[in-house]
C-alpha cells in the first residue's frame, strides 16, 4: 500500500512532534512516515518537506486540518481568560490576553503541499472535496479520516484513496467532520468492520493500536493498514517535550480523557490540572471557544509549559492504549511491530 | 475453557432475553450460554436452571447484579414523572407514580444461585468477594465484569476464575463498580490488551464484537474467549421483542447511545423519544433517580411499549457493531461464528 514494505503508517501529530528525522525514519523502515503540517506557514512545509527528502527516498505523506476553521465572530472569552490567568501566574507568565482571530491557513497550506508533492496528502476535520480532486490530478494520493460509517462513504464518494476509520480509542484530536463529535465516539473493534464492509477503497485501523497485538487484530477486523500515534510518541525522534514522555510512561487508559480544554476542539489526552479547571468551569456552560482562535489563546501557556516541563499545563496528548507506551528509536519500533505481528498471526493459525 | 468446545460466551441480557430456550441451544452448539437472572426471584432462578437443565447438559453460567443498589434514601422524582407522565400518555396508561423502593435481591438470588449450582456464576456491577469465595467452595466457577484495569485486578485480587473485559463498544449496561463510568469507557482495542498484561487469569473480550472477524481481532489481542450480546439478541431463541429486532436491523453505529434514561444506570441502546427527553432535562442537571429505584419507575412504560412494539418507548439496548447484526437461530449463529473464524485466522497466516 502506498509503496511501503509495511502497512503502518505513523499518524501526522501536528505541533513539532513529526520532525524530519522521525518521518524520514519511519520511511526508511519501511513504514510510511507522515508531517503534521497542520500549524506550519507554506515556506516551513517547503522547507521541511524538503528536510524530510534529504534524509530519505521512500514515500511519506504530509497532513493538514481541512475544515473546522470559523470565521471572526464575538465571542466571549472572560470565563477562558480568568482560567488561563491562574495558569499563566504559576508560569511566571504575564496575564493572558484575547489574540487576533487567525486567517484559515489551509488554502495556502494546501498550494504548498502541491507543490511538494509528497507521495501522500492525508488530511483531517473535514471533507475538502476540490482538494482531493486536484491533488489526485497531481498524482498525489489522498487519506481522509472518518469518524464514523457516514464520514467514511461522504470521503469515498469525493474520491479519496483510502479512508483512516479513527476509532474513539485514539489520542489527540478527534477528526468527526458529519454530525456531533459525542455521537462519533465509536470504538475500533466496531468501527474497522463496519467501515469496512460500507465501502470499497482500503480502511486504514487507528484508535488503541499499540503493539503487534493490536496490529493484527485491525488487520482481521478487515483493515489494509494501521495508522498509530501514541506509539510513535516513544520514539527518540520525535518532538515530544521530555515531561510529557515521562507522563505517557505513568499513565492509564482511564486517565486519558477527551477535552476542548486546549484547542476549542475535543482531542484525547492525559488529565491535568488545566483540564480539570476547564471541565469544571463547563459545568456551567460553555467556556471554550471556537478552535479558529482558542488555540492561539493557549498558546502561550502551552508552549511555556512544554519548555519547562511543566505537565499540569502542557498538553499531553494520549490514546486509551497509554500502559503500552515504550521508548525506542524509531526503527527500532518499526522492526519490533514487524516481529510482534508476525508472532501473533502464526499464533492464530 | 470452561469445558466448552469454542471460546464464545452468550452475554447474559437480563430481563427475560436469555431464555431457556437460547441458553441451551448456545450451549448445546458448543458456546456457552448464559442466564440473565439479575431480575429474577430465587423461585425463578431455580425454576429456570432446571427448564434450561432439561435442555442442555453442558455448562452454562448463570448472571446476577452484584452491586450499585443503593438503601433507600430521600430523592425528588419531580423530573423524571413529568416526562415519564408525556409517555405513559403515549402509551394510554395511566399517571406514573413514585413506586415502593425494592430490596436488594443479591444475597437471597445468590443463595438460589448457590443451590442451582450452575458451572459458571459470573456477575457485573461490583466485587462481591464473599459470593466469590463461597462459589469457589461449591465448585462454582467466577466470572467478574471490568471496564478498567484497575477493577480487573481487583477482581483478580478477590480470587475470579476470568474477567470480561467490557469494551466501550457493548450494548446494555456498563460494568463499572470502581470510579466515575465516565473515565471507564476504553474502548474494546485498547481495554483488553492492557488488561492480559495486567492479570494472569483468563480473560473475555467484549464490546464490538458480531462476527468471526471480532472474534480473531480479540484473540489477536490475548483475550482467552469472547462474549457477544448484541449478536444473540438476533437469534429466534432470544426474549427480544419483535420491534426491538427490526430496530436493531435499521440502526446504526452513531445511534448506539449510553444513558441512564431507562435504569438510572448507564448503558448503551439506540437513541428515541424517551432517551432524548431525559437527555434534554439532563441539560439542567441529573433528572434520573439510583439505579436501586429507576428502573421499577420506568417499568410500566418499558413493559407496555415492548408488549404493543412501541420502539419510541422501549429500552433497544444494542452495542455500536449494530450494522453487523443478523437474524438466525443460535445453533446457526454459532457455527457462522466458528466458521468465520477460521476463514478470517487462516487469511492472516
Amino acid at each position: 500500500m502506498f509503496g511501503t514494505t509495511y502497512p503502518i503508517i505513523q499518524a501526522p501529530m501536528a505541533g513539532g512532534t513529526t520532525t524530519p528525522a522521525l518521518v524520514a525514519a519511519v520511511s526508511n523502515a519501511g513504514a510510511l512516515g507522515s508531517l503534521g503540517a497542520a500549524y506550519m506557514t507554506p515556506a516551513q512545509i517547503r522547507d521541511t518537506v524538503a528536510e524530510i527528502r534529504r534524509l530519505t527516498d521512500r514515500p511519506f505523506a504530509v497532513n493538514l486540518f481541512a475544515g473546522g476553521h470559523d470565521s471572526p465572530h464575538d465571542v466571549d472569552p472572560t470565563a477562558m481568560l480568568a482560567i488561563l490567568a491562574r495558569h499563566h501566574e504559576a508560569l511566571g507568565l504575564q496575564r493572558p490576553t484575547m489574540p487576533a482571530w487567525p486567517a484559515d491557513r489551509f488554502p495556502e497550506q494546501f498550494e504548498a503541499v502541491l507543490e511538494a508533492r509528497p507521495a501522500i496528502f492525508s488530511f483531517t476535520f473535514g471533507l475538502p472535496a476540490e482538494a482531493i480532486r486536484r491533488a489526485r490530478d497531481a498524482g498525489i494520493r489522498t487519506v481522509g479520516t472518518a469518524t464514523t460509517v457516514d464520514e467514511a462513504q461522504r470521503l469515498e464518494a469525493a474520491g479519496i484513496d483510502a479512508v483512516v476509520a479513527q476509532g474513539s480509542e485514539a489520542g489527540g484530536h478527534r477528526g468527526t467532520f458529519a454530525g456531533p463529535f459525542e455521537n462519533a465516539m465509536i470504538g475500533t473493534m466496531a468501527l474497522v468492520p463496519q467501515v469496512v464492509d460500507a465501502v470499497s477503497v482500503p480502511v486504514i485501523a487507528s484508535g488503541g493500536i499499540m503493539d503487534g497485538r493490536g496490529i493484527v487484530a485491525a488487520r482481521a477486523l478487515g483493515a489494509a493498514a494501521v495508522q498509530m500515534g501514541t506509539a510513535f510518541l516513544g520514539c527518540d525522534e520525535a518532538g515530544v517535550a521530555e515531561a510529557h514522555r515521562t507522563a505517557l510512561e505513568a499513565g492509564h487508559e482511564d486517565a486519558a480523557t477527551v477535552t476542548r480544554a486546549f484547542s476549542g476542539r475535543p482531542a484525547r489526552g492525559l488529565v491535568n490540572d488545566f483540564m480539570r479547571d476547564v471541565h469544571a468551569a463547563e459545568k456551567a456552560g460553555p467556556v471554550t471557544l471556537p478552535f479558529a482562535v482558542h488555540g492561539a489563546l493557549t498558546g502561550p501557556m502551552r508552549r511555556q509549559a512544554s519548555r519547562v516541563g511543566d505537565i499540569e499545563r502542557m498538553s499531553l496528548w494520549s490514546g486509551q492504549g497509554v500502559r503500552m507506551f515504550r521508548r525506542m528509536p524509531a526503527a527500532e519500533l518499526v522492526r519490533r511491530l514487524v516481529e510482534e505481528s508476525a508472532t501473533v498471526a502464526a499464533g492464530l493459525g
